[in-house]
């Protein structure tokens, strides 16, 4: 298996994408560059850094933050981003983790990686650790949507889950703003009515928001909008408390000592709950994995990102994707 | 000032409603309870409660959480529930605080107290409690929206903080997907042209999922979908990370023993980051103040929402926000 990582992709680029393609060595797997050969060269030596054991992919340019989305498919389309996802998709590859530009990412896995057959739009999600690691889809690829979309990233992410996680019956549910079925927009409505008459899926019904991230489901069905501001009102969450938190360690002497004493189980609990920690961003529905890691990844974070590119690959998720929606255009 | 509460409204009522009605006596206002009299008087005397410094409004039924909505308009039009919206309507009281159903309660207040002349839709607020305070509004009332409807709650909440929550010249967000004006669904990209185009609004753009709690703005416009999704993620959030801590401290002596150093600062920063104890949930847009205290409210929640009722009426936003519509609609 050969695994494409984005070298100038994400704010800490290209020294901890470097870094991070070392460090996933370790999985056994081939592990490529994309990137501008003499930059990357440059950064490794200036660190010290051998990277004899790595391959690239050589490209021209780099997708930054201000770039328009489709860029990466004109006038950058010989960016690192652009040059690994056309590597992916002429079958030099088997994945692509990129911590560049989400829209460019997003729009360029769907135009040049391609959608399985069947598929009407890709999801971006996010396994979120709670009492048990939950996958939000979408979380911020299409912040429109219409009911049947919200169908597909249900079977989207129930063979992720399924495939990827372990998770052997995955509990789907409808982000909601109340129990009933008569909640939420008219897309919940009718999303509510496809989800509960769909043969094979394990359907829970609605799930209000306090729920989330104490283990009612598996699977979080939500359009883009909505899925987005739930990722980052949970982050916003975890900031405030925990700094909150450190404000109270740092009041006095004695609460400096008993927060001594909590610090390293602190740390943990704190690590348990970054979900950047289990990798990046899967991006399904596309013909291959492609893995969106957080644009502030660090090696660790790009580690991670091979690592969970890997497992997908391994586990046939992808396969079972596409057999899901080739059935089902068998039916219609 | 009289202030009716509803007795049998929420999970704990009538008994800890009696006493938030006694403890709220402090305000120096007359309290009123709407009730079923037998009932408010035989659990007042079971539980050694004095209540003849409390007005009795008798009523006959009590609003369930499984009745529809409606029902307060017609077959239980005697509900605790709808005497006191009729007898706030007919200039008997200035403020109205009720636990029971939301749903009933809105339509009850929309249709018995009715709205300020011009404003389309009252919305349901809160006020989080983050780095600063901030009103999210709409938090549930009003899942479906139109742009105006955004601006409306912009208005409305800028009244609401500036008049009884004191913030002078309030900061207004719209709850996006992203920081450009471009982002969102159709909703929020018409939203932000209204918003950034009304004179007098201190608006201040969109406002990410990640900033809601961290001060980046003194209110929060969205639509009621995703407001309650918003509000509930916090609450689980919470729910979910203080649940951890508890288990970390609980982990072995020397965590025990820390833990003890801490408890006393750590319950007060639980406190102060729940927004039960701020009072309740504010429907603005109603000609005279309505609040929906929390259905599990306690006693002090009760008492705490008649204080901001207290608050909320002597502050004059009311009339301030009536004002505001006025003057709009001689400009159409």
């Amino acid at each position: 298996m050969r695994i494409i990582i984005d070298a100038h992709g994400g704010d800490l680029a290209p020294l901890e994408t470097i870094k991070g393609a070392l460090a996933a060595l370790d999985c056994g797997e081939r592990i490529a560059l994309t990137g501008i050969p003499k930059v990357i060269r440059s950064c490794a030596e200036e660190n010290s850094l051998d990277i004899s054991a790595l391959e690239i992919i050589p490209a021209s340019s780099v997708m930054e933050m201000h770039d328009e989305a489709k860029a990466v498919l004109k006038e950058k389309a010989e960016s690192s981003m652009g040059a690994g996802l056309r590597a992916l998709a002429s079958g030099e590859a088997e994945a692509f983790v990129s911590a560049g530009p989400t829209g460019a990412l997003l729009m360029g896995a769907t135009m040049i990686v391609k959608r399985i057959k069947g598929v009407k739009r890709p999801a971006l999600c996010v396994v979120l650790p709670g009492e048990n690691p939950a996958l939000l889809i979408d979380c911020g690829a299409n912040a429109e949507c219409r009911p049947e979309m919200l169908l597909q990233f249900a079977k989207l992410g129930r063979e992720y889950m399924r495939g990827v996680v372990g998770v052997e019956n995955p509990r789907v549910g409808l982000v909601n703003n109340g129990a009933e079925e008569s909640k939420g927009t008219q897309l919940q409505i009718e999303a509510y009515k496809l989800l509960a008459s769909e043969q094979g899926l394990n359907f829970a019904g609605n799930v209000e928001g306090r729920d989330i991230l104490l283990g009612a489901c598996d699977v979080l069905v939500a359009d883009g909008f909505t899925g987005n501001v739930i990722l980052k009102t949970v982050e916003g969450a975890a900031a405030l408390l925990f700094g909150r938190l450190k404000e109270l360690f740092y009041q006095n002497t004695a609460s400096k000592l008993a927060a001594a004493v909590l610090k390293p189980s602190l740390k943990q609990m704190k690590d348990s709950l970054d979900y950047t920690k289990y990798g990046g961003a899967p991006i399904v529905g596309l013909c291959k994995p492609v893995i969106k890691a957080h644009g502030s990844s660090n090696a660790e974070a790009i580690k991670n990102a091979v690592y969970q590119a890997v497992a997908w690959q391994s586990s046939g998720a992808g396969e079972r994707m596409a057999e899901v929606f080739a059935s089902e255009k068998g039916e219609e």
